[in-house]
């Protein structure tokens, strides 16, 4: 069947809600590093399958990204491929999903008074592009008509773990209005709203003109939109940083389920018909991952024997799993979890014990993504840390300066220019430099092959802000 | 109770069975590395406790260790401290009980003709030394008249994982003549061995008069009493490494169960008070171990949420285990074993399919103990390779020269001699230095604390046979 193609709409804008945190996939996800920027499923992380799926339909300059402070140098790495200039806007803490679609809204409208806005998570999972370009084109006409239009999903087995949307009167093949939004049911409950037909899972998707929502947000959150009226005139100008930093801590941590759609009488909702998941726990995995033929996904150095509908996933290292059953195994450099998979939820307790045990170096990423690269720390000692540095090609870092570490660098292959001092040189492959504490340096792939590099740092103190940046090509400040 | 204070009895020999191979407690044992090796329980090696054991009943210079080529070094590495000079025999390779104490037997009694052997294996659990020298003070009078005593377990549960010995005529209050040696029972014969109750565990350890034990295999394994009688001149002497090397190849793998047990008419059996187990698996630590309130046998950095009756083995990586029940979890530096305590063993299986799959690097130890210290791999590239490496005080390595690789050396902690061709140095903490291929060098621990670098090793090929060894302080040839 041939596709259409299409000029994507003038004044259809994505928001990519991006800011979450969580760790509902520790150990692979760290506080740092939630699960947007994992690639849990194929050769993507999350995010950027979010943004790959809306191609030919959402141009690039249209896509928003709204996310924290924290993210921001993450979401920029994962998506400079994809759109070149990434549109970010920076919410100064998370607040849930009202203030973030609020001020994306306020911004949009600012732009263009017709916009269109498709808000979706960036940690979810939709595998069918062209179903899920169906039900926008769908639901486009809807929107424009003045709804706020959800995407409801068929529920494909008696779910607990997701809201359920209770559909009413029928307005088209695919759309109909909403009664009600219904909180996540217990399993009696769920079953029956299988039986009854009328209910869909609640997939946190949704399409409105700014101006509709802005409407709603004024009639059913009134003292969110004053604060952000109060800044509107900052909005889209370099005075947005300060402006939203001097009103978000006043703003209330709310959800947009709650704060406006069980509550606004301009709710619809179209049938989904792609496949779809929240991805909510590991155990999630199991609804949209191959599997062999004993039931497993099996990702990385695996070796098993007589094996059963268990998820494990590693990577380098070796996990030897015999005669599990029912069993999630998450393998990762410096930290492995095993439970059974009806258990997974207790992951979230695991975290907490482990900050109540002061062990808050697993909450962090032990592999850690740079706009240049990567590293990661193979040890730790109390005077001395060894990373495995990896650079792009072309790639360079700041010239910057310790004050109290000395850098050993080897080059394990590729070359190096290095920046020492005054000097500049070359250090070939299974060469090695020395870069003492207080000199300023620069390392730097000049080559068209990866740079990979073992450093060794030693010194009486190591920590990362032991760093004095004199200029940056990725515009990071010292901090 | 005050403790006799006996002098060790001249004559009596205590001969160490250490050459067993085996990987039933991989990941942590390894081929090179079988459990003798390991620190499994506690602060010593199950080698180290067998021989601390026998303080005070066995003199050092009495005590002989029979082991292979390959497990030499690490013999003298783990008994130095305990024993001073390791009187070791070496077998040119594992022929299995039978030859080995065979061996030792020719041995002690060229040496000594009333020599009384107590033969031990070296990687079993013994956990009472004082009911361990009764028992073997019960047994020396019924050697001393010409029996082969056993030493019989009295046995806990129906276990179908040992031999059992079955007892005649009662010759003293905890001697018995043998009637029958039993193989390993199914479930309900062992359960009508304990009801029985003439039925005891087979434990392997045996005491005899050497001279006995000739006289027996002369009768019962005559071809190879000829074999050994062919090459005794050589024995004790500096020919006998090669005498060994000549006749090995020749012998029959047997065990002296088979051969000699089963057979002759002199066995009696003294019952064995102490907790004893054959650590034949990682369940059989329950027997053993301390467990917490929940049955949990827990070691290393475990973070546990509603585990039951699970073993859990960590090292410095963290592993978290949430809702796990009749588990073993055993986490290394490069690998991971999850199963059932049920399916434990089936490691025998697993270490089968890692050959299979071109895996044997997970048969090897990552961490090296060395008479020097040890190292351990951090990493391995295809052209580069990190170590850290440990140096005991006052420690020294061979004058060496590799011909395709060079070295890099960062000191993390101490002082390091180092010399580099004709130049002798010091490199000091946070310093480094570096080795080009094809120069002779050697590494020191001059001082009185450790020694800790971080080599990286980088060139073309990387294996541990690329080295000259010009002089060696721990007598290790280049091969």
């Amino acid at each position: 069947m041939a596709k259409k193609h299409r000029a994507p709409k003038k004044n259809l804008y994505a928001v990519i809600i991006a800011g979450g945190k969580g760790t509902r996939f520790w150990p692979l996800s760290r506080e740092a590093f939630p699960k947007q920027f994992l690639k849990l499923i194929g050769e993507r992380t999350l995010l950027q399958e979010t943004i790959q799926r809306l191609k030919g339909e959402v141009s690039p300059s249209n896509t928003l990204i709204v996310t924290t402070k924290d993210q921001k140098d993450i979401v920029d790495w994962q998506l400079k491929e994809l759109l070149g200039d990434v549109n970010c806007v920076v919410e100064p803490e998370g607040k849930n999903t009202a203030p973030a679609i609020a001020l994306a809204a306020f911004k949009l409208f600012k732009k263009r008074q017709d916009a269109l806005m498709l808000v979706l998570p960036s940690d979810h999972f939709v595998s069918d592009r062209d179903l899920f370009n169906q039900t926008l084109h769908k639901a486009i006409p809807f929107a424009e008509k003045g709804n706020i239009v959800t995407f409801g999903i068929k529920p494909a087995r008696p779910e607990t773990g997701y809201g359920y949307i209770k559909t009413g009167r029928r307005l088209s093949k695919d759309t109909f209005k909403v009664s009600a939004f219904v909180e996540k049911p217990d399993a009696k409950t769920a079953k029956a709203y299988i039986k009854e037909g009328s209910y869909y899972w609640n997939s946190g998707i949704f399409l409105f003109r700014a101006k509709d929502m802005l409407d709603e947000i004024k009639k059913y959150m009134p003292d969110m939109y004053n604060t952000f009226t109060s800044i509107v005139k900052a909005l889209n100008t370099k005075k947005e940083d300060e402006a939203l930093k001097s009103i978000y801590r006043n703003l209330r941590d709310e959800s947009i389920d709650y704060g406006i759609m069980e509550k606004s009488k301009k709710i619809v909702m179209t049938v989904a018909d792609f496949p779809w998941s929240d991805l909510g726990s590991w155990s999630s995995l199991d609804e949209v991952m191959d599997k062999d033929e004993d039931g497993n996904v099996l990702i990385g150095n695996v070796v098993g024997i007589d094996c059963k509908d268990s998820i494990i996933f590693a990577n380098k290292r070796l996990v030897a799993a015999i005669g599990l059953k029912n069993m999630v195994v998450v393998d990762t450099a410096d930290a492995t979890l095993i439970t059974p998979k009806d258990k997974v939820q207790q992951v979230k307790q695991l975290v907490s014990k482990l900050k109540e045990e002061g062990k808050e170096e697993y909450l962090a990423p032990k592999i850690e993504e740079r706009p240049w690269g990567y590293f990661s720390v193979l040890e730790k000692g109390p005077s001395h840390q060894i990373k495995h540095i990896y650079l792009k090609p072309k790639a360079r870092l700041s010239l910057q300066m310790h004050n109290h570490r000395s850098e050993h660098w080897i080059v394990v292959s590729g070359t190096a220019k290095v920046q020492r001092g005054e000097e500049v040189f070359f250090v070939h492959t299974n060469e090695s430099t020395f870069i003492p504490p207080t000199v300023k340096h620069r390392l730097e792939n000049p080559g068209i092959i990866p740079l990979r590099i073992v450093e060794i740092q030693s010194g009486e103190y190591l920590g990362e802000d032991d760093i004095i940046r004199f200029d940056d090509v990725y515009g990071r400040r010292t901090e």
